[in-house]
């Protein structure tokens, strides 16, 4: 065993900021569920500090030196991929100039804080300036991180999302997507048109919701040991691998929204909660990507959420949560959960019509980075590709259009094309789930998810970092990313072919 | 207008501890309500990490050389007082070598630990070699900090609770005390042994006591929108100024424990509340010192909440809660409020006896820091004051005796004194009060309770750390501790005398 100091060294390093970070992840948790308005002032102050004091950290030159001497020593392979992703992590933090930092924060700031009161009053007039500047800004990180990185200046931003991911790969994959989706969409509407749909009878009571979710979380095996449910007005997943916190929201007349967003913020947890537990607070340990992370949440709210067979297994837990009524068969719960419908918000989209929400604005965001679009542009953009792909007219209306997500003013391009490649590798994954587990779709239905949750545990969950996302893939399914996979879902369970 | 430059940099170093002690003080909080099981460990490591950051930046010799400069500068009388208490934190912490904390930190870990499953096994033999590693590093800590203060070694380990408390004081305090208590006890029982009370019939559904509890926080004007109540098992004011968070905890076949446990804590809650905002991060901005924060706490349960008038406010709300029975009467419920019997437990005690337990723990720790008793000593010790102050047996019953508190095994010599000097201080803030507005009893009994929030606002909550306790003191009630207002009170209220 030969000494290895410098990477010794860089552990305790990386285990620190793990530290330090389990207490500003629970301070977030805390502040979208807990903390009364009083509070926020207080808390920003402590976040700021908090982050100003990770910053340090991250960009102390002893690490670099440290991360340059820890190449040089007899590392196994697992310990060089730790330094692997530890070097990425140095890389993202300072690679940029602190000024330009500050000046990204600031823009990004004012941008979303107004956002928040123009989009609801339709002002793209107001908003435009605030978003060229996050865009200039952003411009201008590209720039300097694709000199750095030697990929284009888009590649660059998404890289720090989808490590390895590059445009000319989105882009063919998207727009072989874009060929056939505008027709797949209008097949499964004529096909969907003659079925009969019940709409569930409400008001469904807010408790036997939450009841309904925890139950559905339990038949996603969370574990509750290590986690909870809880309430935020922007559902989402956080907390720590060791202790993972979910939220949703309820609304009385409707009960879908909540069980099925349960189920998707289910599948980023169990992601969390199964990461390789021997290496928690090291680099390595991390889920793997933002696409492969949105490839759980999505196996568990589409893959699984919308088969026919865990309709089944759904149907007695809502019959239970509300008590019987026609609607809740498990032929109509599946009918409800995949309906395919276009409309103008992708949050509400259906697995359908999804991908071309993050198709149009993967286009428009590559344009305005690489210079071949203004802000001022986008408008029109949006349009004509809304029309293209959706058939809907969306003249005018900024705050279901361009004005809809907080990506934009929150400055993160790049993060779109995360959504529909998770979609895919959920695909991907399932098809070789079926490979390995021919009677999978039989077992679904019989309740028997162990079958899944298995291969995901060995295959995705336990890798963590281990791998690039490419490899993980390549040892998962046997291949890198292939959409075909994704379309071939959506042909069988939508069109039956 | 002269430059203040080390002062200013305290400021700043002083709010950056603010600031990432409110995220450890959020964490703890959430350790205590919300965290699983599973979370332990990484949570356990995450306040470590933080410990450990705070003590190095509370310890960073530039702090020393900064309070110093800072002393020769031209401060206001404002700012002399903030420095006056950076340097009792300097102090605090800087005052003995690393190697006892680490010592002390040890010891009461594996005694407190122990003491969990000790305690409910009455196993003193088991507890006794734990608790004497602890008091032994005690008195070192005692000596030490004896040596830097020049005071008596108990009074060294009191100041960190109620700085500028000394041993002679209380000794004299509860000495007088001890010469009518018992004599006031049976008179007392005497008294109500006449009066007729009934029972409160159960069940008291949660949901319902939650609601009571959050309508009595209305009652004393708490701020909901910088803080909340919550559950937990031992119930505690946490949180920060900024957003205090309340815990208490419901059983459902009684309901006076949380609803006075809540009145208690919501005491805590708005003094942290209504600390001087504009200081706030400062050290002069905290709550002046244990006794202080208690009398707070003490006003609400036991000046508010067992006065007559009181249960007039409080039978409406208890009648709304769980249905209207004849034992809600406002007569009957300051009678089950007011209601004096000697037992085992501190924390069960009412306003009467409370002092008994205090005084005999006070005796027990000053002799065992100095040297007068040993560890081996304190059940005989226990047993004697028992029975001469409260007439009770408890031989052979650690666990209702020296084991029923977690200060000695947490090694928190020197704390006990402050409950009644908070009782006292309460006693005396309510003679003020009733000097300067006459008619208060009336107000109270018509729910103005704003007369008396505002006086503990205007003396004691505004006034933070400005003033040390006895100036505080003088300043409120034209007197430093008086232990007379405590016995006017009890003689007042328990004998109509």
């Amino acid at each position: 065993m030969m000494s290895t100091p410098a990477y010794d060294a860089l552990t305790r390093d990386f285990q620190r900021l793990y530290n330090l970070g389990h207490l500003q992840s629970m301070a977030s948790w805390d502040q979208a569920v807990n903390m009364p308005p009083g509070g926020n002032e207080a808390r920003a102050a402590a976040m700021t500090e908090m982050a100003a004091l990770l910053h340090r950290l991250r960009t102390d030159p002893a690490l670099a030196a440290a991360l340059e001497r820890a190449g040089g020593e007899s590392l196994d392979d697992t310990q060089r991929a730790n330094l692997r992703e530890m070097r990425r992590d140095w890389a993202e933090v300072n690679g940029l100039p602190e000024a330009l930092v500050e000046r990204g924060s600031m823009a990004t700031s004012r941008c979303e804080h107004a956002w928040r009161k123009q989009r609801p009053a339709n002002d793209w007039a107001g908003f435009l300036p605030n978003l060229k500047e996050v865009l200039s800004v952003a411009r201008e990180e590209a720039q300097r991180l694709s000199e750095r990185l030697g990929v284009a200046p888009y590649d660059a931003l998404m890289d720090r999302f989808e490590p390895g991911m590059r445009s000319d790969v989105v882009s063919r994959v998207f727009g072989e997507v874009r060929t056939w989706l505008p027709g797949l969409i209008r097949d499964v509407i004529a096909r969907q048109s003659t079925e009969e749909v019940l709409a569930p009878q409400g008001p469904f009571p807010v408790p036997a919701q939450r009841a309904l979710c925890e139950q559905s979380m339990r038949l996603m095996q969370f574990n509750f040991e290590a986690g909870r449910l809880d309430v935020s007005t922007h559902p989402f997943s956080g907390g720590m691998p060791e202790d993972v916190r979910l939220t949703t929201r309820f609304s009385d007349h409707e009960f879908l929204t909540s069980l099925m967003g349960t189920l998707h913020e289910t599948g980023h947890g169990r992601y969390e909660q199964n990461l390789p537990r021997h290496w928690l607070g090291q680099p390595m340990a991390r889920a793997r990507s933002m696409a492969i992370h949105e490839s759980q949440s999505l196996s568990f709210e589409m893959q699984l959420g919308g088969h026919p067979g865990f309709a089944g297994l759904l149907a007695p837990l809502v019959q239970q949560a509300f008590g019987d009524q026609p609607a809740f068969s498990a032929q109509n719960l599946n009918r409800l959960i995949t309906r395919v419908k276009p409309g103008l918000i992708r949050v509400d989209a259906d697995e359908v019509t999804y991908p071309a929400h993050v198709i149009l604005r993967y286009e428009i965001e590559r344009a305005l980075i690489e210079g071949q679009a203004e802000a001022e542009d986008i408008p029109a953009l949006w349009d004509e590709r809304m029309q293209e792909l959706l058939g809907i007219d969306t003249r005018g209306n900024f705050k279901d259009g361009p004005m809809q997500d907080v990506h934009w003013p929150a400055g993160l391009f790049g993060y779109f094309p995360c959504y529909s490649l998770g979609a895919m590798y959920a695909a991907q994954w399932f098809a070789a789930i079926r490979r390995a587990h021919p009677d999978v779709d039989a077992r679904i239905a019989q309740g028997d998810l162990g079958v899944v949750f298995d291969w995901l545990s060995q295959h995705i969950w336990s890798a963590g970092s281990r791998w690039t996302t490419d490899e993980l893939a390549l040892r998962a399914s046997g291949e890198t990313l292939n959409p075909a996979h994704f379309k071939a879902h959506l042909q069988t369970r939508y069109l039956g072919a």
